[in-house]
């Protein structure tokens, strides 16, 4: 059976580590759907879990963890083992484990220079992923496509009783389109039916903003596991934002929230392609690192090299890095004095910018945060890297499933 | 019997309308003071409700609202009444009534320049209010002696029988200490211990940030009543911001959250008290447009005189004005590309700004904010006044009646 077609990021992402809340009335049928979701979202965020442990961690009997991990079991969502090594005299606890071989999910990612496809297994391990090149000007609409032939020719090896779960797509921000206009890909509900019609009606899917989907990557597996309050900061083309306050994204009136590339920072600075001037983007980009470098903008490597050459010392690298650095410390810090989180994860290619320039961002945070806010704050790089958005996407095509474990997916 | 003390604010602003959700396994005890919150609440949020709109608002049947409602009357939270005018034929629906009048909470401010307290009854009703000056140099601790005389005061004309639910407080952010300290007055667990300490201990109350909880009171019954994405932006001495999203308090991983005074909007700009400079409150602050006018700074009725005159067409009145209306936009704009609001409701002294410099606002959203939500926000003044931060401090205060009916406050 089809999940049905589904728009938009969840405005909660629910904390995996309790039973969902019901409504008053709910019948004992909800209340064990509810019970089996949180018992499949436990082992699907921790791994393999021991009956046992699953029965102290969510607060359930004995009982009830045995008779919900058997039936999760005998619907081929789970596997229960006896442990190789007992540590324990007496009956061992069997270990239960996500089906990462058999329930898997697509996710796709629409970024700033390619296109990437994978197939994500319960538990979030990457089974497959191709990934193809974005050329200058082609839109996100026109990616559908090629997306497409990614995701066929992956499917094409998947085995006949694998369980298909649902896809989502991570779309980078501000993506120019063909008439010019820059659009906000994954709040756009055309590119979402248009990805709908791709994949074939009644095929379920998310479309959401690549920031936002990372974001809530890193907050799940990450850099920020088990940390609810965090702005992700993803460096592409342009810049955004994952925002996460309370364990929730915080994604705004239209999802449009994080376009923190465009506050303007540098008033009478230089026009960026929003039509503004002196935005964030403009004096922390790739293409600023590239420009105060004195390097040809538009080599994807460039900024590797960059940092590299700063590194070994090279005179207008290391000048460059400082520059760019400075500003990301300065956008950042305003950021900390609007949403107070508890951690700023670096990602995409800000993540190698403030590994280089970490004490320049610090030191901008230091002047400019009230102290209050700046005591507790802490900065990290990301841990998932350019897979990211690819893991955050799975999250979500996964969310139906855990949601109500039993009524969800499709034979491959 | 008293209610427990709580620090901070809740993360959840609780939807009015609906049964709150309970976690599996409820037992019919629970889920019925869930469904006697919820009437209660309809009630407190939206005044007098006859028992069959109670019946479709909330989903629950004939019978059981009946039953809800008889309880609620007979503990005095509630009254109910047949309705003075039958609209239709047949015996007519009794219409439920909140006891404005006999339940009630402590609701204080400490502001920039004065200090509040009012007695508000359920369904958000002032009883009774009195303010005194706070002087310049004051710290929100030396500020609880002189709110606990007015609470004094107002609490020897409560009637024997009349239910007190608990207290809160509202505290302007970035108030300056006798050591020369700003201090973020709202999520100081030191100063809550004192307004404990001076209420005696074993009375409920909150402490919470003043942008927050009037932006909360504007969310709930103000400018911005029915919209679940918003930015209160509060103009006192400094400036601050109450950011709902999704229905929710964006507090910040420490409560310091909204801070966005202290935005550098003009790198290089006028150094701040908080030690930066080119924050966004000195160049929209009070002080700004006095400065600009060429008015002497730190009088309080300097505000209206020099708006006043600007619309009489003073030229040096009309030119601060400009100059603070176009930074005003430019910082809303950036709050609006990065939190992507429905509504943003302008408070406190920045009020009258907006509704005097709205054109120069709206130029520079215009300007700045990227296309996808400059389309969709509004801007709206305030409109519960200087009132704003005791109706949403008296909401804290009455979050524990309404999350528990039958089981909070304690006899007057």
């Amino acid at each position: 059976m089809a999940t049905p077609v589904r728009s938009g990021l969840p405005r909660a992402v629910r904390n995996p580590e309790f039973p969902l809340p019901s409504a008053p009335g709910a019948t004992q049928e909800e209340i064990r759907r509810q019970n089996l979701g949180a018992v499949l979202r436990h082992v699907h965020v921790h791994g393999a879990t021991s009956r046992a442990e699953l029965t102290s961690r969510l607060g359930l009997n004995r009982s009830t963890i045995g008779a919900l991990a058997a039936d999760l079991a005998a619907t081929g969502l789970v596997t229960e083992e006896t442990p190789t090594t007992a540590r324990r005299a007496g009956r061992p606890s069997l270990v239960v484990s996500p089906r990462s071989d058999r329930v898997y999910a697509h996710a796709l990612s629409i970024e700033g220079d390619r296109l990437r496809a994978a197939l994500i297994g319960l538990g979030g391990r990457i089974l497959d992923l191709r990934e193809v090149s974005r050329p200058g000007g082609m839109s996100a609409f026109d990616a559908v496509g090629p997306l497409g032939g990614l995701v066929r020719d992956m499917d094409s090896a998947v085995a006949a009783d694998a369980l298909f779960v649902g896809g989502a797509v991570a779309v980078a921000d501000t993506t120019r389109d063909r008439d010019g206009k820059i659009r906000i890909g994954g709040a756009d509900d055309a590119l979402r039916t248009a990805l709908e019609a791709e994949f074939a009606p009644g095929l379920g899917f998310v479309a959401g903003d690549l920031a936002d989907i990372a974001g809530l990557a890193e907050h799940l597996r990450g850099a920020a596991a088990g940390i609810n309050d965090l702005v992700y900061l993803h460096g592409d083309l342009g810049i955004s934002a994952g925002i996460i306050i309370g364990g929730r994204l915080v994604v705004g009136h239209r999802g449009h929230s994080g376009k923190v590339g465009h506050m303007v920072v540098n008033p009478g600075g230089l026009p960026c392609g929003c039509g503004s001037r002196g935005c964030w983007e403009t004096e922390i980009g790739d293409a600023a690192l590239l420009r105060h470098a004195g390097r040809e903008p538009g080599e994807r490597g460039g900024i590797l090299e960059v940092l590299d050459a700063a590194a070994s010392g090279e005179r207008s690298a290391r000048a460059a890095l400082q520059h760019v650095a400075d500003w990301l410390g300065f956008g950042v810090a305003n950021l900390v004095n609007v949403v107070n989180p508890d951690t700023v994860v670096f990602g995409g290619s800000l993540r190698r910018v403030y590994a280089a320039g970490a004490d320049a961002v610090r030191r901008r945070l230091d002047e400019i945060v009230l102290p209050a806010s700046r005591e507790h704050v802490q900065l990290r790089a990301a841990a998932l890297g350019r897979n990211a958005a690819l893991i955050g996407a799975a999250e979500l095509a996964f969310d139906q499933l855990l949601a109500d474990p039993l009524n969800a997916g499709a034979a491959g």
